[in-house]
């Protein structure tokens, strides 16, 4: 039995002799002293470049993603780097790896709950959607993806900026305002203060801009990347790494050593 | 014998309840709607904003670092999320770790050559310099990062556009000269044609924008991180990672299979 | 307000000037001559040496798991490589990161069921357990992990030897039953030959030896290491990564470059 | 200009309905049961099973290279484990990423030293040769690899068991002798203790062994994936990534987070 070959097919870009294509641009035409990082990658993502107000947001979102101070994944990049040097990319990918549902799975969450649950009807009331959502969670005793913050309180300060942002350019659509009924909803039932935090923003105003869920995980790769890098170049500069090992491991084996 | 305790310090951001901080700027009000991704990679990297010149120059070297056709790395990316899809980030990941020596290490040869070999004294001649570079290069067999190009001669129009953009926004200095005089010397001294590829192009104007060499690496992986996301959401909508997989296990085993 | 400090703990080894410790044995005396690679996973696991019947059931389990072929985590290792050569390390972690839900889950998935099914009472009957779970896997649509294969049929021959060789060394039990009581109730009730594959097996067998589901994945992981290290060893000697990628890529972007 | 086709070829392993086979064995029949994962790993790299000498010296290095209690690539890959519990596989991924030049180079760096600098008569003299390499080493600055240790003084307990068990199975030959030679000859012109540390014995047997060099930095990576899985087990039931991350975010941004 012979099995049907499908084809092998990526529109993402081509090249030939004198021109680089890139989703259908002209690369050094169309794109390069033109077109910001950003922009960059809503073109990589969209196959089109933004509208300058998509523009403005999708810079916004990506900016926010960037630099989270000394994370877990800043600390394994580091650590990585320190036995490896000579792959600083190896060291960026450690700390990549460590973005799942923990850390980085929130957007991912945020923005599937909200196209999952926008109705197709434009003028349908949200309100009964937001509690249905929340009681949902109440019953399963599982957490609200988007909510609550161990130190920004009572207001996420980049979630008040980003959708002031959104705002300003016309984005702050249906899906930031179902966002925003599930938070109250949320505090009204649980009692207590749950601001919608940065990601919980980002997972909204991702679907503003008609990014599918499942790609809500790489904006915050995208993002991350760009800070693994700065704080390796941290690390080359003003070494913690090593450091932050040998306390651990003198702490856990002290004794012995000592013996 | 007590070590003594080095301090444990990162500058890179920081937050408190009503306020996040990024390389010391205030990310809701000075950077969020203000800032592009390719000019917060610059902050991250750099520790201040660049100038309107240095955005436009960084961000077209960033943008073409983003999408390179369906590369080894791609097709990885692609082969581990066939395997792990609720994991995007570790197939972003796996997609780095290839960015080593061979497609990636050239950035930094180039700049680390153009860095170590450029004289203090600014009006010091640089085709004596070049000259000897290349000499080097020939006695030791090795062969000269940033020259040649399999697909683009006789000029790789990547560099042409990207000097191009360097010189308009007063960029064009001395390292993007000692490159333009490598390949000259190396055309002459090899009696080939040797056009500065983009990765060449890349790694000098790294230099004017004064980026250390030991980050070029960093640059190239913040570009195709952004590349490998946009792939493997390709390859959500039209997959083909089973299909180049079958291919291949099927070759290699068929005969064993079909008895 | 301070928070408590909780200490950092780590028992897997130690050393002093003239003694190596792991898991309490003597590395030199203790390991060093009497203890094969698998026994030592055992040791390092759970703890203790094994038993000589854990240990040949143990080891056969990993030997299972080496080699699988030429998979898309053996592609994708390769293509790393080809991109890294220096850095076999990063190769062999890339091809680690697809072991997930897709290929390397079925174990886990197995492991946990069987754990969270099995009655404490150990004279408690098993059929209806497996009719529950088999009824319970169909009403929610789901697939039963650890049964059927694409290739091995009617039988895994994997899995007759693996229970094979379980039985002879007295590590046959409940679980085990309850796994292929699972497996003849998924034939009755879908009609169709499902066989327990070798991830089925490897997956009741790990509860037999008492090993945690959380860590079954990691069972995985280890023989699959050990599997994509002679890939890169064929690599080397005998390379087919670039083939796979010019293939794929000319399939994709030929017509352009060929204009 | 069409060009040539290479054919795909693996021969790790095949298999059919029936028969799975590895590195041409039957893995029912002349595999499982019989053969430890050692002795599986040795014929996964060198396409047939060890001699009983071969086996237990070869598992020995294994054994040694599995556990080295909390080192930077252990808490690299608790820490990646913190943010994505999901993906153990990515875990162990970044832990490997770390295994480069700085600690897992060293046995690479000794095999090709060895293989390189061994005379292809086996009766010349191996004392001006170990002379040689240190001079080299001293003129060049460089560090010979293989020696040295920063606990382990004035012997590594380590080297001294695995020679012994080279030597009780006929495997303690020129390469060996080459390495002893080497540390002696480096004490004397270093003028300090300098025993030759478990890589270096590691990189000397794996020469008596037959491995290529190429594929020393494999050896490491095979027995760190199982000590790597260790360690993820030890956070999962006595977790620590959390304190080291806290502790290390707040001495470097406590001040602000107090404010």
């Amino acid at each position: 039995m012979t099995k049907t070959r499908k084809s092998i097919i990526s529109d993402m870009g081509r090249s030939s002799a004198t021109r680089v294509e890139v989703r259908g641009l002209d690369l050094c035409e169309q794109i390069l002293g033109r077109v910001n990082l950003g922009d960059m990658a809503f073109l990589e993502l969209m196959g089109r470049l933004p509208s300058s107000a998509e523009s403005t947001v999708f810079n916004a979102i990506l900016a926010t993603l960037v630099e989270h101070g000394l994370t877990p994944h800043a600390i394994a990049a580091r650590l990585v780097y320190l036995g490896a040097p000579e792959s600083l990319q190896a060291a960026v990918a450690a700390g990549l790896c460590g973005m799942g549902t923990v850390f980085a799975g929130g957007a991912e969450g945020v923005a599937k709950l909200l196209q999952e649950n926008m109705p197709e009807n434009v003028s349908a009331p949200l309100e009964p959607i937001a509690k249905e959502i929340v009681r949902d969670f109440m019953t399963r005793k599982a957490i609200v993806p988007g909510l609550g913050h161990p130190v920004h309180k009572p207001h996420d300060p980049r979630t008040v900026r980003l959708f002031e942002i959104a705002g300003e350019n016309g984005l702050r659509g249906r899906h930031v305002r179902l966002m925003e009924l599930i938070g109250l909803e949320a505090e009204r039932a649980y009692g207590k203060t749950l601001p919608i935090n940065a990601t919980g923003a980002i997972g909204a105003i991702s679907c503003e801009l008609d990014l599918p869920w499942q790609i809500a995980r790489g904006i915050a790769v995208i993002g991350r990347a760009i800070g693994l890098v700065g704080h390796l170049l941290e690390e080359i500069r003003q070494p913690i790494a090593r450091e932050i090992w040998e306390r651990a491991e003198e702490e856990a084996h002290g004794a012995t050593k000592a013996s």
